[in-house]
């Protein structure tokens, strides 16, 4: 199976999982935006969270709820980020944002109700003992709240608002917050759910997403909108310091490809059945969005 | 000890173990905010938690961190319900709101790090097995998304946007999810804590949530903003349906007397040891603020 079909089919089984929470729910306007919001992503997290745990032996059946609850916590993020106080995006996968579709108000109920769902989805008894299931609770609080996503965020909003570009030593910081932690969370879960050491995930995860955002300030500069299903030229528009400012293209590209790299060597003693966790790496810096 | 001290040793108990989670946290406006979101609250969900625990004869450090909990789950509700695109409130428990004192982005990120870290005092081992802690895990989760706290909101923005008043059914639909089901949530977690059913105590905490509701109702008739701490004549102003619009003054006031006599039956079986959650339930409909 080549990695767009793997890919696929776990954004095609997470998806469902993801239904069945929603599908018997009130009729109302938020229980919609959370499904629009949830549709349309690559669902690379819940393919990390799915492949990671077949590394371990875990079965998909078993992982699935944490599949779907991290793409959940995605889903949050994006819509409260691309709200007019945050980035204020228009775009999102190629649809108007929620707060576009529907308003401000739906939208922030509809982040606030995945961030919920995220935590209430690793509650499944399917996932295994209380003890795994309360680990991957504490874990996805950690990758997501104040010293995790949310401050990754945060640090963003001030470098805007301080008028001064940051150093790469910012930057990287501030990414591995931002995207970093929860990308670093579901590759770890698979370890999490069989009871193994999640360190070499660990590793594989942190270089991967450094060069996913690297990949992304090379799209918002050489993608093509139609693409990418976003607005390009953002950040140059901004004044925004970002890992192409700073390293020029080649020097980003070089630096994506080192990262791809050091992922790779994380898993060597997996063998090639880490074949599909490596192809997601390779993937994050060719992706065209 | 009189009731007013009695909550507030158990609010001064709850304060401290939240400073406890944002004191070694990264000096950054959004942990300042969350501080001050979660200030100067009565703290009646907090002592909920701690009561019905001490009623079940669980010690209060033991059940400390779900106190804490409900305490972050209540002030991101309403520091994100303060927001402009939402009830649109510049003064909240005597003070600016936090989108007020700083920024609607900081507002949003603080709310949205509130929920997260209600999740994350879950997890406190000091809670007890992991079997106890990711059974509050799903109960928050219930009570606090888009079959709860959350969908009541969204009924209450729709009932808005529909202009037409709603009947006394769909207000007490709506609020047992916006108010109700948070305080059901509290009142029942010392049983969950202790492994009890949960059932005298959620029937308790339906009535007291409804009359704490009616009480807020004939607070925003009545009461002094000065005592409050918010804005009164609000739901007047907007042509809002109310407990008050909708059973009179002296109506209103003899519902919520009997939805007191109502809690205290429920907690019958235990006599006078549930004095101090009995009291809670008479202060509900006493209170000025």
């Amino acid at each position: 199976m080549s990695f767009p079909e793997r890919l696929a089919r776990d954004a095609a089984l997470v998806a469902a999982r993801l239904e069945a929470e929603l599908a018997p729910r009130a009729e109302q306007p938020v229980i919609h935006a959370m499904r629009y919001a949830l549709r349309g992503g690559k669902g690379l997290r819940g393919f990390l969270v799915l492949e990671s745990a077949r590394l371990h032996n875990v079965a998909p059946e078993r992982a699935l709820a944490a599949a779907a609850s991290v793409e959940a916590l995605h889903a949050y993020s994006l819509v409260h980020d691309d709200l007019p106080a945050m980035d204020d995006d228009d775009l999102r996968r190629g649809q108007p944002t929620v707060h576009v579709k529907w308003d401000e108000a739906t939208a922030i109920l509809a982040g606030d109700a995945l961030q919920t769902l995220a935590f209430e989805l690793l509650t499944d008894p399917a996932l295994g003992p209380a003890e795994v299931r309360i680990a991957l609770v504490a874990r996805l609080a950690k990758a997501s709240g104040a010293e995790g996503m949310v401050l990754g965020q945060a640090l963003d909003i001030a470098a805007e608002s301080a008028g001064r570009a940051l150093t790469l030593d910012e930057i990287t910081a501030l990414q591995a917050g931002k995207t970093g932690a929860l990308i670093r969370y579901a590759a770890e879960a698979g370890a999490v759910l069989a009871g193994a050491d999640p360190a070499p995930l660990g590793e594989y995860a942190r270089a991967l997403g450094l060069a996913f955002q690297i990949h992304d300030d090379l799209l918002d500069v050489e993608g093509d909108p139609d693409a990418t299903g976003k607005r390009t030229g953002k950040d140059a528009g901004r004044g925004k310091a970002t890992f192409v400012s700073l390293l020029g293209l080649d020097g980003a590209r070089a630096r994506a490809q080192a990262l791809i790299r050091e992922a790779e060597a994380a898993l060597a003693p997996w063998g090639e059945r880490a074949l599909p966790l490596i192809e997601a790496a390779r993937f994050t810096i060719t992706r065209q969005a």
